[in-house]
């Protein structure tokens, strides 16, 4: 059998607040495919998507509700890649799909457990990542089925620059919402109004948010889109409309701290205001997909969906890259390519 | 004009904590009919309810999503009467209705402001206001319309003594679903169980609420209803299975403090977990009393619905019973009729 080079990123310790390179150790070992059970394929990895969930994986077991990668092992992490084995007739042998594998070369995943889906046909392995990625998915779900803006409400955005939150804000408009961004510094706010046509971005480092939500949002906010948690949801908390939606998509300031952040306070706005917070996940809407890459493709083509890609390069710069998700310095969504 | 004594209860001063009986004065002035505009009528009100959501009302203002009763004012309240004058077709002279009047033997009040509403025909008024009342209405549509047990999941309901958790829990038992009920000492777990037909009961005086749940709802919690707010909807939280639904209906806990206090910790439960979160106003399903009404009076009139009144005499009371919403002390509904 032949013997595989595997580069392996695994995890040494747990972090404590933000994830740190010496929280990784890279291994070098070997992979020979094994024999397969059913439903079972041999990835290789090509390319990596740094998602801020990674970071709650990293944190001890206690509960129950996402994993918990135990010391020692690859880091779980949305990756791409191309199935070099297969014991699964939906996925041959060369096709190309997307999975929650990790931080490793190659790795035998259950195709059920760990969420493979095929890329789209002639997509780019970056542009399968990207803009018909799991983020860009995620956005399309969490807003066209939960969030359900009606044409003219106000719809606002946290993490708006971000990969999942710029599909969101822009699929809002298409929708036909009056849309805000919420987003840290000018250089992301001018590009949500000047590229993204957002109707308005709030640059949260600027001032006090439920101030300027109130400011922006005069008659309130429709359907909030959360991507941040902490006081950015408890701002919008303070200027939902009645029957306002809030879907919450992921609580990037909550992930680097090794205790829960309380969610947001009185909950008699949430009763008084008849408005509804909803969590969900990707793999909610797996029966779906279809239609979610549809769409997607569509605008991606006649350029209606602006993106940016912030593709890196190099196996070995993960952990290093890893924090740019959490200090903000990364620009859409951040991509790893092996090399 | 003919001059009809007026008694009135004024919010002297604002609670701090529970509310006291010194934070009320009672008053006693005349009250004449005067010219409506249209859309009025003239409670003469014959029945109180006394809801927890009033002490929501007697606090500053600061908040523009539920009243702040001025001081000086008689205290919104529930309540049950007949229309003694009217500018409104719908409420003849002569109709018996409930409205969100005040404490206070006439007022003129706005029919659509107030929810004005009419009694069921034939009901007594403590079934007007109590089983085919506000609260077991709101169970009905919280439950039927938002909560939405399925046949065979569980269902927790907190303060389910009460009279919307005791409406809810039951109405929970006729949809199919396994019912847990959530109660303060033994004498209302009991009658849960054995009077209500609930599955299973838990004192939450008897241990940490959080391991009492896990351990009666092993495969987790498929609807939650709660009136209560803090602790124990964390506790919920922390128990709920996939695709779960929270059910906001009050948040009595919170109530006697002056500052809010923290909705349920690490939303990142709610996200993984897939779990709707809503809150509600009676009001959202004002064009489907009917459908309420309808099964309710017929399960009243079968003796499905198990009811419990806590029927008690006097206008001038009326302070010094509103304390026992606060310390368990009520058994079922809350009603002052007045003498």
């Amino acid at each position: 059998m032949e013997e595989l080079r595997n580069r392996q990123w695994l995890l040494a310790r747990r972090p404590t607040g933000t994830a740190d390179v010496k929280d990784f150790t890279l291994n070098e070992t070997t992979f020979s495919i094994p024999d397969l059970k059913p439903g079972q394929v041999v990835l290789k990895n090509s390319i990596f998507l740094l998602a801020p969930t990674i970071r709650n994986w990293l944190d001890a077991p206690g509960n129950n509700f996402y994993p918990s990668i135990p010391i020692g092992a690859p880091v779980l992490s949305p990756a791409g890649g191309q199935v070099i084995a297969s014991a699964d007739a939906r996925f041959p042998v060369g096709s190309r799909v997307s999975a929650i594998s990790s931080w490793q070369d190659y790795e035998v995943v259950d195709t059920t457990e760990r969420g493979v889906r095929p890329m789209p046909r002639d997509s780019s392995d970056v542009d399968a990542m990207g803009p018909l990625g799991m983020n860009a998915l995620t956005a399309y779900f969490g807003l066209v089925k939960i969030g359900r803006p009606k044409v003219g409400e106000t719809l606002v955005v946290s993490g708006a620059a971000g990969s999942a939150g710029s599909s969101a804000a822009q699929i809002g408009k298409i929708m036909g919402a009056r849309v805000v961004g919420i987003a840290g510094g000018p250089e992301k706010c001018d590009w949500l109004v000047s590229e993204c046509g957002l109707d308005a971005a709030i640059d949260y480092k600027s001032g006090a948010l439920t101030e300027q939500l109130a400011r922006v949002c005069p008659d309130g906010i429709d359907v909030f889109f959360d991507n941040v948690g902490g006081s950015t949801l408890q701002a919008a908390v303070d200027n939902m409309a009645r029957f306002g939606r809030i879907v919450l998509c992921g609580q990037i300031a909550g992930y680097d701290n090794s205790v829960p952040i309380p969610g947001p306070q009185n909950m008699m706005r949430l009763i008084y205001g008849s408005i509804r917070m909803q969590g969900f996940l990707l793999g909610d809407f797996e029966e779906q997909l279809g239609e979610g890459w549809h769409y997607l493709e569509g605008w991606l083509r006649d350029g209606t969906l602006v993106h940016r890609e912030d593709v890196r390069t190099g196996f070995a710069t993960i952990p290093e890259n890893f924090p740019a998700l959490f200090d903000g310095s990364n620009r859409g969504t951040l991509l790893i390519t092996a090399d």
